[in-house]
């Protein structure tokens, strides 16, 4: 095991949000997805090197760096990309609603189908841009709690339904967070039987796809033929890099009027790029990847302590997660009617599962070394035992 | 006069969009807004002290940054706005695009008044956002193409008639981009009182507004207690800096409606901050100021040169410009249907007025340093020698 991971980096008192929140408070915060390593080496010279360059003007994106997805998407995830289908953006959220207004622009969307519970961002997009919201259930494929002959994953009777009450785009989380959960071939089929059906669009956010925990590897939807041409795909070095404050993402959109519809939505609109997020993002995708798969075996290992350390914790359920450093806990069985305050009472900040459309849930961000892990485990244990 | 500038950083194969675009043709780049100096030393160094610290996570706008914000706008702009005010920004133009969407959602947004010529994305606001667009005359004060009893400046009438029309919002360059030119009290007062007549809000994009190159500084148009409330001023370090691949903004917006509802059309739509663009801000509030004194010293004999050395030529104008690092140029009298291609084939590369709806005009961008501009004003004179 990579003993870089164990060291903490510093970041109290620095400008990290997801440690300013708990300023002054003994909270060991593990909410907000950034994870407590310190970047792989070659992002930092990388860095360094194009600062010692001293313009920072307009940047166009180079073609290094498309080449660099290029060649990170062929390996990592056996999807052969041409360079043509990329389309730069600022971040994959603003990305989702600059897509999802080229399809505006294009005059064919009507109503967003998304799953539930998902990440916020992804549950506010049909607000924010005045559509109807169609959310369906997800649910760990896993879970002890679901009720019998539910085989959890998406529930695609509801997408269904929805497709027929209006819902013409399906918003994905891929893998899925905060369930953390890779899709198994049956349920890919059927969505894209599904999907082809109802001759929807997708907007699949797979910037979680490098965190697959159990070396299988990630599929991306649009692999598949009959999905290819109706699907546009997220995908940055943001989570796997932990690259959250270098923000900088790729679409990838094989059809030509909606890419084109998305270059007119960007333009004038969406910020110059960023010189030093492209720099960092072609580092992490060029000279990374053994920092990632050192990575990727130190999360599992996490994983397996989360599991362990909570298991027999009277009311509450984890779900052991495929993918991303997030652990998707269900601690409606404990009877507290705030679990995330209860956790940050006794010392350990979570993300309330209220913001996912999931109260009584918890995530916990098990990106950090062990140590912390340990202690912030131990915590939350106390929390409910003391209760209990 | 500071030697720094005299020193061209090797931009030539870098990410520059702004030499790119010539690659492999001799062609000496002048048309995009940055310029081909190193930036002030502080800032690399504060770069490369963030960097060492290795993690590069989610952060929020440290205190100290807008501590930096506020100071510079009342040493420099005499304008003291409390630091509840300030809004943070993916960059200037993405933020004129929340502002009206913001306006969208209190209901109060029916058309935009712009002047014209101007930035090409200002110009695009209405259309991208599908509301009613006003343009109103904006002329070089001291032209002498004006006919005569045409004092220059905004055309007032046409702008009222504007609001006769529709428009309730008013979008402003100030200085102005492509003509450079600052407002005199008299034209300030008029508008300020149509404004308040007609019940307007104003927009003010102000990122021009540290580079006054003859010493009377900037006058910000919420000074005014009267226009305050109805509008929000954007700046940034990005021009007078030169960090146009580091883009972050602020807005000030005094209304807490308005304010209030920028807030939440940011909220899951604009990217994560970037760390290092708010590092290298800071910094140059902080600490580039006297780098920038020494920068407007030597534009301001740049821009003399550009007079000098264009004077005389048949058929061209030189607006001699009050701000910024752009000389605005009226070629329609060399007879050239495409002067700006002229130009290029000549060798320099100027903005096509076209762009900035003034067809028959360039705009010439002296932010480099001497040498190359001297080569540049030099092919400039040939391209209509030869021709006439
Ligand atoms: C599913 C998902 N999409 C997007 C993001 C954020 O990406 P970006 O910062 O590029 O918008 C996150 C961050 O946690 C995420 O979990
Ligand atoms: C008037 C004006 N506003 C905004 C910008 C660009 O600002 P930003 O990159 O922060 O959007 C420019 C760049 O030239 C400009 O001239």
């Amino acid at each position: 095991m990579d003993s870089r991971f164990d060291r903490l980096p510093d970041r109290q008192g620095s400008d990290s949000i997801k440690w300013r929140r708990y300023d002054g408070e003994a909270v060991i915060p593990m909410w907000v997805a950034d994870m407590d390593f310190a970047v792989a080496a070659p992002i930092q010279e990388a860095l360094n090197r194009r600062i010692a360059h001293p313009v920072y003007g307009y940047a166009s994106v180079p073609s290094s760096l498309k080449a660099a997805a290029q060649d990170w998407l062929a390996e990592r995830w056996g999807w052969s990309v041409p360079e043509a289908h990329l389309v730069a953006l600022p971040a994959v959220v603003p990305g989702i609603h600059f897509l999802v207004r080229a399809l505006g622009r294009l005059g064919c969307v009507g109503g967003l189908a998304y799953p539930s519970p998902v990440y916020p961002p992804i549950r506010q997009v049909a607000q924010n841009l005045g559509l109807n919201a169609y959310p369906f259930p997800f649910s760990p494929t896993r879970s002890v709690t679901l009720a019998q002959g539910n085989r959890g994953g998406w529930d695609l009777d509801q997408l269904a339904r929805a497709c027929e009450q209006g819902a013409d785009t399906l918003l994905l989380s891929h893998p899925h967070n905060p369930i953390g959960q890779r899709v198994d071939p049956q349920q890919r089929e059927a969505l894209t039987e599904l999907v082809a059906h109802y001759g929807m669009r997708v907007i699949s956010d797979e910037i979680h796809g490098d965190l697959i925990l159990d070396g299988l590897g990630h599929c991306p939807l649009a692999k598949d033929p009959r999905l290819a041409e109706r699907t546009a795909t997220l995908f940055s070095a943001g989570k796997s890099f932990n690259l959250a404050g270098l923000p900088f993402a790729f679409a990838v959109v094989p059809d030509p009027k909606w890419r084109q519809a998305l270059k007119q939505s960007l333009r004038g609109q969406a910020p110059a790029h960023n010189v030093l997020a492209m720099v960092a993002t072609e580092a992490a995708w060029r000279e990374g990847g053994a920092w990632l798969d050192g990575l990727l075996d130190y999360l599992a290992a996490n994983r397996e302590r989360v599991s362990s350390q909570l298991a027999g914790l009277a009311g509450v359920r984890v779900h052991q997660p495929d993918a991303t450093y997030l652990a998707w806990i269900d601690c409606r069985g404990t009877g507290s009617a705030r679990p995330a305050e209860q956790l940050r009472r006794a010392g350990v900040g979570v993300s309330d599962g209220t913001e996912f459309g999931a109260p009584g849930f918890v995530r916990l961000n098990f990106g950090c070394p062990r140590e912390l892990l340990d202690e912030g485990l131990q915590r939350f244990r106390r929390a409910f035992e003391q209760r209990a």
